[in-house]
């Protein structure tokens, strides 16, 4: 039973909605799905035609390769309720080819922009009701691929399933945010999948975050393995230092993520008039920095919580703080990128798209 | 309906096996599976009593977190069919406590041994039929953890499956290996989960190995990340290199995956009196051994293939082909483990297990 499809996608409507069961004021984040999903299946070298249906489990094969050797990757975007119940995405292009990068370094096929894009404002027209006016309420999408082909044999799969699923959020408070910086273990190794936003990088994170966690520190700041004197990454964000009014965050690179958020802020720096510096900060100099009083801002920049800043941070078993500013650029730079994501203020750069 | 429980595993019989249907000379490694498979759910802090029942796909949300975020470990074993139609298991013991040093890694809860080892002998003993008799013939077991707990957010999952499912294989024989050592891509970091057999450390491998397939190399020889200058595993085996008359393998660490076989190999080549020296090779060191003729032999040591000689290897564009070897270690200590896994040689060690 197929209902208002296009030529390009299959569409079942649910036969009725949950939207009236939840709590949008009440939102626990990642945990609640929306009436629909997208899936589209790749096989015998094709992909076949997308449908989109009632949001459901589904059935999987217990040899299927992304239990035994992970090939999943995913993308982390949100939707805007503009005026006139608009509904807006930010820079979904950016997603799209960060997402096939990550396919082809986990020998997967890439997901073509009819696919991906379209399939994402079709559904997204569909639960245009899910997405909530007011600043800080979203529609967090997760676009993610995974290896569904039978064998337990280490080599790439030849059946992949594409899915889109959306979970209306509330924004994202993480609370003060101390953080520890890495000694010992590491996220990304040089030549390995860091730059993927591919499953397996982040349960590797999950027990050296425990460890953080007991000791009272909310999340890690990544260094490169072999030496850990480069800061690279805050948990799964990127993430930037303010020494003096010059903004630091690492290039990208083959460990580190190209996030949409990091260069939406980076441009939005420079066009405020902020100094932005792309080059590795040192853990050496983040301490002087520290002692010297010019370390004035950390923070983490990613799509779930847009900007985190960070209160204080623990090396080598000393904990520095950071001063209390008014008016950081964290925040200054937050409050610009949302009011563009939510259609509040001019959008010079193109970077928002009606569905 | 449960027939023939224990106290500790509900077990429901197939109706009908499909053992008559398989051609057993003619099996593709890793893809056919017996009549039943071993499941064991995990929830609210406790695991729950394990079932066997009929292998058969199951039921997952698309939000579960091994699709985003690739919580998933495994094992790989073998069961062996001994005189009187006994089923014998290699070590199993050192699998379970790898397979715990995994889950701990990944944040994952540990599986106790009244789960895995009962349960893997009570699943062998009901698929007795399905290990064949013969120098080769073995059954595969693969053991795995995933976490099938639901939300989109990066977290440990609160639920996991612990499955246990068998594929009958002939022995592993993988063609002539010419290797490439590893230049610019990486298995794994310092401070990493190279040493857990997680998931996500076999698909990242996928895609530097496809470009070496590329080239006409069926395997890559993985270097330290950091130098690129210490040889480290072969594809997914561990890898010996025989100079002279000594054989050489690095020592296990955080990047080095602590296996079975290479453990054994190490045990029983002492016992015939091969000198073994456990510590990193050099990329400088093969290429001088290569050159003057004192590498004879490289080979990869794992539970699928047992032992994978090398024929040769390429390095910064180079080809070293290694000297045809009457009689060689590879082959001698091979022939020598898999006689005491198939009860053909007297198992000194008190390595095999009966089911």
């Amino acid at each position: 039973m197929s209902l208002n499809s296009t030529n390009e996608i299959d569409i079942v409507k649910a036969i009725s909605s949950k939207i009236n069961d939840v709590d949008f004021e009440n939102l626990s984040f990642g945990s609640t799905f929306t009436d629909h999903m997208l899936v589209c299946d790749f096989k015998e070298g094709h992909w076949q035609k997308p449908i989109i249906k009632p949001y459901e489990p589904f059935m999987i094969d217990p040899s299927a390769k992304v239990f035994h050797y992970g090939q999943a990757i995913f993308e982390g975007m949100k939707a805007y309720k503009g005026e006139n119940n608009s509904v807006w995405l930010f820079r979904p292009e950016e997603n799209l080819i960060r997402f096939n990068k990550s396919a082809v370094r986990m020998a997967m096929p890439e997901v073509p922009g009819s696919i991906f894009i379209d399939g994402l404002k079709t559904i997204l027209d569909i639960e245009r009701d899910w997405v909530k006016k007011g600043l800080g309420n979203t529609l967090y999408i997760r676009p993610f691929m995974i290896a569904v082909g039978s064998g337990v044999i280490a080599q790439p799969s030849t059946q992949y399933r594409f899915m889109i699923i959306l979970s209306p959020a509330k924004s994202y408070y993480s609370g003060e945010v101390k953080v520890i910086i890495a000694e010992h273990y590491s996220r990304a190794a040089n030549g390995g999948i860091g730059a993927a936003k591919a499953a397996g990088n982040y349960s590797a994170q999950f027990y050296p975050q425990k460890l953080a966690q007991e000791k009272g520190f909310q999340q890690i700041i990544w260094t490169d393995d072999a030496t850990h004197t480069k800061l690279e990454e805050a948990g799964t964000m990127n993430v930037f230092f303010r020494i003096n009014d010059t903004l630091y965050t690492a290039p990208t690179s083959e460990r580190i993520l190209d996030g949409v958020t990091r260069k939406s802020l980076i441009d939005l720096a420079k066009r405020e008039g902020i100094n932005v510096d792309v080059r590795s900060v040192l853990v050496d100099e983040l301490i002087a920095a520290a002692k010297d009083g010019s370390l004035k801002e950390i923070f983490g920049a990613g799509t779930a919580a847009v900007v985190s800043p960070i209160v204080g941070f623990q090396y080598q078993g000393t904990y520095y703080e950071l001063p209390k500013i008014e008016n950081s650029i964290a925040m200054q730079l937050k409050d610009k990128l949302t009011k563009i994501q939510y259609k509040l203020a001019e959008d010079t750069f193109g970077w928002t798209v009606e569905v």
